[in-house]
């Protein structure tokens, strides 16, 4: 009789088909969410992504079908003291300044000066004209090539007030988890910002994740032209393309994406429209409110259940009372996040 | 001694590693463009492909970056006698009229008319703002839903005069096997079409195996309401957003994808732009233009190369010229291309 090995090559090619089978069984039982506290939230989340891509689910969602879309401030990363894009813009104002002195007494020009100086009170006088105005002259009329190196500058220098660091580290861990685990499943990840979308492109795929292609934000026109030797570069003009807020989100994701999400986030009013259009959908769908109830780990704002009232991403009660009414789910920072930042 | 086995189980495992690696070479080594015949444009794309997705190759592109976008009447598939747009907005004549019967004496409808019972000179009397008229009136008003639907039914039934299939079975064989070659290693595949974004978003998954996000087209915007049940929808309105065509190319893929491609095709003087942006990036990039010169197996026009003058998708002598200049491929339908359709 021929001597036989105890365990043939075969067997053990099966062998290691069944560990490696074993080892991604053990990985997928990991907690794919650990910053998030046991709830209504983080279970609506795992169930919504178990059933949305379970084959043979009967609400399963074929791989290409599968987009998320987030807002981004307030949402993703703090909004509060202000928008970090409007601190772009009014810290961009000395430079524009130097460039052009006569604007130095013009405002709102003048003001925002005085706000740099230290008269943070000034600010209020700033109104949303004023702003446009701002805005027109620091995110526009330069190559869009200019436009990112002055933009990822300053994101590399610039600090949030409060926790002293770099805007782009005071993302939401819960959040950051919530988008690579749906991407872990098959999930295209978008951001919905009524942010200016050249400038979150410049940052959003080392921050998040998110390529500048599944960006959608306000958007203005560019110009396509040559330089004296014939090089062809696009200028950023003052014309808005795309206001994405409110009814705007939902318009941006069919201009831009051209499928209805599966899944969508915000934290406002601004978002309203997006979560309507997102929850209207065919089989299972997710739409997430963030509220910003904790005002000693990051900041309490509503004016919903009695909170301060902003501003600055407002949640009214009757968006709170619309989310409960069509079964959106309300994340409570407070209560549903373990940990807000990941250098806590 | 023991008695061993003559290959061990370890021994097993790696021998069927090595297989498969011979395995994944043997197909790295089959032809990906078997429709193409060689010459200098096959050459370039295989050239193209291997610099830019080797590692360790000096001109390496991370797969992020990679992009490559292509023009789509003319380039991916026939766009003569008529864009198959054109033909799905005068066959859409007919209904719109039995809805509005006022506007059969109406000019440019009561033209379409006389073209659709068999006046085919009578197309020469439509003037550019008649087009854009009847643009507005078949392709804007209605829900995105009914748009969608209607556009999918006429896909459906309609059937190209020549060769008597549906417009999607009229793709070139070889700008497939570009999509898939391409796709296969690495690249996102986009269409950056003079043609109505929404339109070919309708067929782009099914007969390009490019997804809705990955059309940049001519671009109206929608306005966000709700049925009288409160549930909320997209309209399409008759307000242009981008005019995806010549400088507008360029300035689409920024609004859309935000990075300059690594590879452009197109066919014609709308595409000039795109072709001069993607070529003028750094490292190696790819810029090509399909020349019609096969009056035998599909259609022969120009005027470049003293080919027959078209107001369909002309390419004019001067871009001919810029493309040899600058080093672009020119593409022969005649000389490049083994076999033109899947169903030859």
């Amino acid at each position: 009789m021929k001597s036989l090995p105890k365990h043939s090559g075969a067997f053990r090619v099966f062998a290691l088909g069944a560990l490696l089978a074993l080892a991604t069984h053990a990985l997928a039982q990991t907690d794919p969410l650990p910053s998030w506290n046991d709830g209504a939230a983080k279970k609506a989340i795992v169930e919504f992504v178990q059933t949305t891509t379970t084959q043979g689910s009967p609400q399963f969602v074929p791989p290409a079908e599968r987009i998320a879309t987030f807002d981004q401030d307030g949402t993703l990363w703090v909004e509060h003291p202000m928008y970090s894009q409007v601190m772009y813009i009014l810290e961009s104002v000395p430079a524009l300044v130097k460039a052009k002195p006569e604007l130095a007494k013009v405002a709102p020009f003048s003001t925002v000066l005085e706000v740099l100086k230290g008269d943070r009170a000034a600010i209020s006088k700033l109104t949303m004209p004023d702003l446009e105005k701002l805005a027109a002259a620091t995110l526009t009329g330069m190559p869009v090539a200019t436009f990112q190196a002055e933009a990822k500058k300053w994101l590399a220098e610039a600090k949030d007030p409060r926790w002293k660091k770099p805007y782009t580290e005071l993302t939401y861990l819960p959040m950051q988890e919530v988008l690579k685990y749906l991407r872990a499943n098959g999930y295209k990840t978008y951001i919905v910002t009524g942010g200016g979308q050249d400038f979150v492109r410049v940052y959003s795929e080392a921050t998040y994740g998110i390529p500048p292609e599944q960006v959608v934000g306000t958007a203005g026109g560019t110009k396509y032209g040559y330089t004296k030797d014939g090089k062809p570069f696009l200028t950023k003009e003052p014309k808005i393309l795309l206001n994405d807020n409110n009814a705007g989100k939902p318009e941006g994701i069919h201009l831009m994406i051209g499928r209805r999400p599966q899944m969508a986030v915000g934290n406002s009013t601004g978002d309203q429209q997006m979560l309507e259009y997102t929850k209207a959908g065919d089989g299972a769908r997710l739409s997430m409110l963030v509220l910003h109830d904790d005002a000693k780990r990051e900041y309490a704002y509503g004016p919903a259940k009695g909170l301060p009232a902003t501003k600055v991403g407002a949640l009214t009660q009757a968006l709170y009372d619309e989310a409960t009414k069509k079964g959106w789910i309300v994340v409570s920072m407070k209560d549903d996040w373990k940990k807000i930042f990941a250098f806590e």
